[in-house]
């Protein structure tokens, strides 16, 4: 019977907490001995500095690199720190280069030779490839180690080749097809090896319509196409078609978590993941960006009520009245850039299609404005025996609302044909749109007609 | 040379508008006949309804079931309407069994009937088998198509074996060593296939620390494992270690992206995808929970005023300066708890852990509270040469803060600890209690001092 490992072991922070309070740092070994480099990492990551520490320097040295990939950023460096260059180095050998590239940014200059120094020849070079292209880019994401073959060969001659190497890269499903230039002319699936009869040429058996990634392909891009496509690995090739690398579904199944995590930060305006047990210094000053932005909107906000304090005065119901205007606003603005933002992620807006999306969440606005507004209106009469103060908050609220999805459908468009990622910031500038927008249609319309 | 296929075309969508306003179909069947499914999916999604049923009547029946997987539901339901059963049973027939499954809420009992009429006894066994276990679990995840080995035979057999096969099941990377009763006791994976001796057994090459998913396994948990490990496929298994099916990385990939979207949806309260070109009464259903919930929660803030309009009336400074104090919060809040909501995620909270995040974010709160509500004083007293005012902003905003970073520790820890999802909700939640509870803290400190 094969043993089992779980996917899932939620109690080892437990028991490595349990061995640290013991003074057992063999148990802690031992325990750590058995995990796989995510899991450590996980452990690690939800220790405080001092057991840490401890506990970093009970990680196999072979594991450490591995488990340092797994860390978020505000973690790695501090255990970067922890160790000297020799044993960095050691650590760093014991990856794949594209691997290596990714830890390169926390290295000092001095380490970063040391490595090198530790890589053979071939390596160095590797590395070297991979360091020259940005980290979000196909060639930031590839490994150098693709299997190629020559389509004249029989596939005999390639089982043959594959069982001298002894290995294979992970992740082989693929074997790349170039001719002597090393340009890409197909590829040959380990599938179609293995079910094919072993006297054919793999240019009998190979497919011709590859899906490659030029080098500078965005990551994003490159995700979006492995989903598509089911893709387990994919070439990566320069301007003329020579073969550089392969990328392979870990990697991106990787670029696709950051793209979450990244996303969640980004909205709730976090500059980075937060190690849990940085400093409170550290803390605030990677939150502090958003705290401003949202603190200038709202004084924006408070000074267009500032200028109707006059009215406010006269008819003090205003005052608890227009925070439902303008709060409304933000969310349905909020719900309408959603769904903007989606249909752009899908390249599905054309010219015609755009005109009708905006013209149909401006009627949605006006059935929300009308109906939402109608009870807030009657609420508003209920609450001060005034009918006009009725009609004016379910006409402030049917304004807004078509403010805010006019808000929600421009800021999103216009930001991407400035270039920018039309998701990113978009909710900020909708809510301070709407905050400001609905006190001002708000107290606006009550000064005109009730006080 | 190969022929490209690039992985972003992005005027397919034009060229198919153009075909349709020429009144050509067959050139519209000529473009698609080229693109992956995915890429049809992306070109139906964006097309009004009418143009859309045109086109779809030019997809190859062969690629249909495929372009139905990759639609929203909203779409998907649509297009399903518009075929008979005997098509429908055609399309279902072209498609793996766990893919099948996955098409089945949209159809018909009669069209259900007739597409297990069409499948042959094993693959309706294997689709009964499929559709018994909830779709959000490894079981509903799984396809029934795995190869198995028994232990005792030498790689030379199992190569036979597979060529005689002439096909792999998509994404093989490893066959599943089984007993005679059909339980695993362990992987041979095709890349120690290829690379050993054909003589050796598959007991001495197989890997007998596997990672398998008991059957109801929940598809988030396969996700993560799927991730950490770095796998492209595993075996789903029953309590007796049974083999039951297995789990590829292609539907991995899709699990992470339909989660991604749904928290997207959910943080904007929107209830499913929404088809581009659905009706505005559609468009109103299908967001109009969210503006009810925000609504309920303003009315809450709004009455909160009210009871302090005598106050407001005699210092009407204080309805411009109280929507700073409550926004302010709401946003801290929320990035307290994205924190704890990664941290819970990651399974790094323990006790001791999580009474030092909870004194760490009431400090953080503290510093932000004294520094950004100081400025906030400074320019309320600027604004209305009332010291005293200035005093009670710095004040309740500092208290406010502290609400909020308590707001955003506690809440999502009591939902998880009530069995809920930690996230979902939480925002609404704490920008309720922020709003609410920063009106309040700010009006009647105002009330108590100032008035």
């Amino acid at each position: 019977m094969g043993k089992t490992r779980k996917p899932k072991k939620p109690d080892h922070l437990k028991q490595v907490l349990a061995a640290l309070e013991a003074g057992d740092t063999a148990q802690v070994r031992g325990i750590l001995a058995d995990l796989h480099p995510a899991d450590i990492a996980r452990i690690l990551e939800g220790l405080p500095p001092e057991p840490r520490a401890t506990v970093w320097a009970q990680v196999d040295i072979q594991h450490m690199g591995e488990v340092l990939l797994e860390l978020p950023e505000a973690v790695r460096g501090d255990l970067v720190k922890l160790m000297d260059g020799a044993a960095l180095a050691a650590a760093a050998r014991a990856l794949d280069t594209d691997d290596i590239a990714d830890l390169i940014p926390e290295l000092s200059d001095d380490v970063i030779a040391e490595i090198l120094f530790a890589l053979d020849k071939q390596d160095r070079q590797r590395l070297d490839s991979v360091l020259s292209y940005a980290e979000d880019t196909a060639g930031g994401l590839m490994n150098v180690d693709a299997i190629t073959v020559r389509e004249n060969i029989t596939l005999e001659v390639v089982l043959r080749y594959l069982r001298r190497r002894e290995e294979l890269p992970e992740h082989t499903n693929q074997l790349f097809v170039v001719d002597r230039d090393d340009r890409v002319v197909g590829i040959l699936s380990v599938a179609k090896l293995l079910t094919s009869d072993a006297w054919m040429r793999v240019s009998q058996v190979m497919e011709r319509e590859v899906i490659k990634f030029p080098v500078l392909t965005p990551d994003k891009e490159v995700a979006a196409a492995f989903e598509r496509y089911n893709l387990i690995s994919a070439p990566v090739v320069d301007e003329n078609n020579h073969l550089l690398g392969r990328i392979t579904v870990d990697d991106v199944v990787d670029v696709m978590r950051e793209q979450a995590e990244r996303e969640r930060l980004d909205r709730a305006g976090l500059r980075e993941a937060e190690d849990m047990f940085a400093s409170v210094w550290q803390t605030v000053r990677n939150r502090w960006t958003w705290v401003a932005i949202n603190l200038v909107t709202a004084i924006i906000a408070s000074r267009v009520i500032g200028a109707f304090e006059d009215s406010i005065e006269k008819l003090v119901a205003l005052a608890s009245l227009m925070p439902i205007v303008a709060g409304i606003g933000g969310n349905t603005g909020n719900q309408t850039t959603t769904m903007i933002v989606r249909a752009l992620a899908l390249g599905q807006l054309s010219e015609t299609s755009m005109r009708a999306l905006f013209a149909k969440e401006i009627r949605v606005s006006l059935v929300n404005g009308l109906v939402w507004g109608g009870l807030l209106g009657i609420m508003a009469y209920v609450l001060y025996h005034n009918i006009s103060l009725g009609v004016v908050m379910t006409a402030a609220m049917t304004l807004n609302l078509m403010l805010a999805a006019s808000a929600g459908v421009l800021i999103p468009l216009t930001r991407l044909k400035l270039g920018r990622d039309p998701a990113r910031g978009s909710s900020v500038l909708i809510t301070a749109i709407t905050d400001s927008g609905g006190f001002f249609i708000f107290l606006g319309l009550a000064t005109l007609f009730l006080v």
